[in-house]
């Protein structure tokens, strides 16, 4: 059995446990929520009023040269390549992940013109999944989107299919697929992969160009700590740069922007994913997050991370086991991200129950309780804490109080 | 001839008057290039604050339940309708402008199926017609963009046109559309409308209603004060609504996005032109300068926006008439905007001597000086003292300096 002090020793031998002073955490909460909305960086509050003072307030228009407004999109994503295993003039940062998975399987569609359907998994986030239904109604009727689980995946990549669109971590099982498997396996087969990085990013290493990937995309807010709705990012491999347009052509992706021609004109590389003027104060915000998570290492932070989910299923299980609860993430570690989803029939009273006692996850329907776990500000007593308050939760029954089954407009 | 009192007693006559210490602005500086990048609310600091500190900080992913951030593209969107004629539930904020013309422009092509052609003004603000490009280009090569200036509109809005899509004010000479007269005459001839309202939201009575507009976008962050980059809107009369999904399909604008169902399904109204998830950081402060707006009178700001811009001319023309500027707005004030652009061959350097004196304004590829006025924090001694500073660069030949033709990235 453990105790308290197990963690407590674990929390000072941790090469990460720096990371935790740079973040504004309530006192006493323990936040397992990361991999919805990641905590705010001190510095954040910093870095948005020198935009708000200096930047926007005296400077104003000239911003855009002397604070280099412009060049954000790319600077901010050069950092982000460095995170996920691409090379600089790789990745962009702008826009929202929705917007620019539409981008990047319309360019990878345009890549392999003579095949007409898009795979993805019907399990996935959903928003991925309508923005496709999107994009293919819009380019008719001979195009399709088709759905297929992972244990369908062998099956369903065949030479039919022009692009496969998974995302690598599952939302809410927190599966993690083989990156490098399945871009080798869907390319020997002539598709294209575009990649969502959402629950990926800054949660464990990941190596597009060693896996060969094509496109990817993901957000900011999660791992990265950008910020609520911060800026997401566009991966395009530099050998797909410049041969198609993708549609969504704003002038921020034209090759003169400040030339005010009457017709679109790609610019270079990267530059073409852009579309419009970004939100200056969330994107310039954004890199306070990118930074912090450049400065750790992201072994140590997946070492941490699957030290943390293991104790965490391990606890519960032996804590919380016999009230029901089912593990939906993979117990293999090899195979799951950074967070644990239990299922449990009364999950959403139960969530509200912990958040109310300080332990923040979420809940996702039909039964899913989710926890995050954030390697660079979630410590190792914060596992053994929380675990006692959910603990404490079950063996009162305060789960069953009325106000906990009130539902939220955002649950 | 006028005097510096003339003006100084129009500013103690001034209804607006009381609106300028609402705003951050540099002492000495005389800021005419609101139509780029509106000026700071001083309160937008404080929101900013609230956001970093409580509602990021300390309340976490909870504050899309208590902080409301679900709600805020349509709560900023309801205001927003009550400054351009519209009504609650036909506005939302979101996205950038370019993103929305592209929802608006493909809505508005679905509504007229049986046409293909969108018709355009070739010299509107670039990003348009770049947008509308890359949409009929993913839609196929059965559809097109045509384009035609003013004095063409007449004959080219013709029985082939699916849809006009018109800046009213024009970015560059400030010339204003009339807006109702050329809604009625394309919908005779069996088109829809789409109006960019970015340099007309806030800077005069718009009436989309009264002229029974069909579609329109517009941007925040100049007249609007909204800060750098921040969300844009997109409006669709409500006898539009929940006809046809508009292409970027995201889950903000599922019916139900907390289900996690597999297929889209549109939410009802206005929703359905949401997408993905916004910069929360951006979004609120936007809020900051809409609530501004919405505390003025918009005939105020047309009388007084109409006076500045005439006192502008007249006192440019008196005092510097001598040296070449050619007015390129239209000398009939009821045919302006709140812009002033005059042309001359050395433009650039002479707009960077400015800026050095503290007048600030812009440039505009090939030759044209722009400015902008701002009734709500714009004074009428201003323009007295930027046109002394104007005469004295003119005079002094000051604008010759070498380190004035230094070529900024961002123009």
């Amino acid at each position: 059995m453990y105790t308290r002090e197990h963690f407590e020793k674990l929390d000072k031998q941790d090469p990460l446990a720096g990371f935790r002073d740079q973040f504004a955490l309530n006192p006493g909460e323990i936040y397992l929520d990361g991999n919805s909305l990641g905590a705010r960086p001190k510095k954040a509050a910093q870095r948005a009023a020198e935009v708000l003072e200096q930047e926007w307030g005296q400077d104003l228009i000239r911003s855009w040269n002397t604070h280099h407004w412009f060049e954000l999109p790319y600077r901010i994503g050069d950092k982000i390549a460095g995170l996920i295993g691409a090379d600089k003039g790789e990745v962009v940062c702008t826009d929202a992940t929705g917007i620019n998975l539409y981008k990047a399987v319309a360019t990878a569609l345009k890549l392999n013109p003579q095949r007409k359907v898009v795979l993805m998994e019907g399990s996935n986030f959903p928003t991925n999944n309508y923005m496709i239904q999107g994009l293919v109604a819009q380019l008719g009727s001979d195009f399709e989107v088709r759905f297929a689980e992972e244990h369908e995946f062998a099956d369903k990549i065949d030479e039919q299919v022009a692009v496969v669109c998974l995302t690598q971590v599952h939302y809410k099982s927190g599966r993690l697929l083989d990156m490098q498997a399945i871009t080798e396996q869907a390319q020997q087969k002539g598709c294209l992969v575009v990649w969502d990085l959402c629950h990926s990013a800054g949660a464990l290493p990941v190596d597009l160009n060693a896996a060969n990937a094509d496109l990817a995309v993901g957000c900011t807010y999660k791992y990265l700590n950008g910020g609520p709705g911060s800026q997401a990012f566009i991966f395009v491999a530099k050998r797909h740069q410049n041969k198609v347009n993708q549609p969504l052509s704003g002038w921020w992706g034209h090759n003169a922007p400040f030339n005010f021609e009457r017709d679109y004109q790609p610019g270079a590389g990267i530059s073409q994913m852009l579309t419009g003027t970004q939100g200056i104060l969330s994107l310039a915000v954004t890199e306070v997050g990118i930074d912090l998570m450049g400065a750790a290492d992201m072994q140590q932070i997946r070492t941490k991370s699957q030290a943390l989910t293991r104790y965490f299923i391990e606890l519960v299980e032996s804590q919380c086991g016999e009230y029901g609860f089912k593990l939906v993430s993979p117990r293999d570690e090899e195979r799951r991200g950074s967070q644990v989803a239990f299922s449990h029939a009364d999950g959403y009273p139960i969530m509200q129950a912990l958040i109310d006692a300080g332990v923040v996850g979420d809940f996702r329907a039909p039964d899913i309780l989710r926890f995050g776990f954030a390697p660079l500000y979630n410590s190792y007593a914060d596992i053994w804490d929380a675990v006692q308050r959910f603990k404490e939760i079950m063996l009162t029954e305060r789960w069953q109080e009325p106000r906990f089954n009130q539902r939220h407009a955002v649950t």
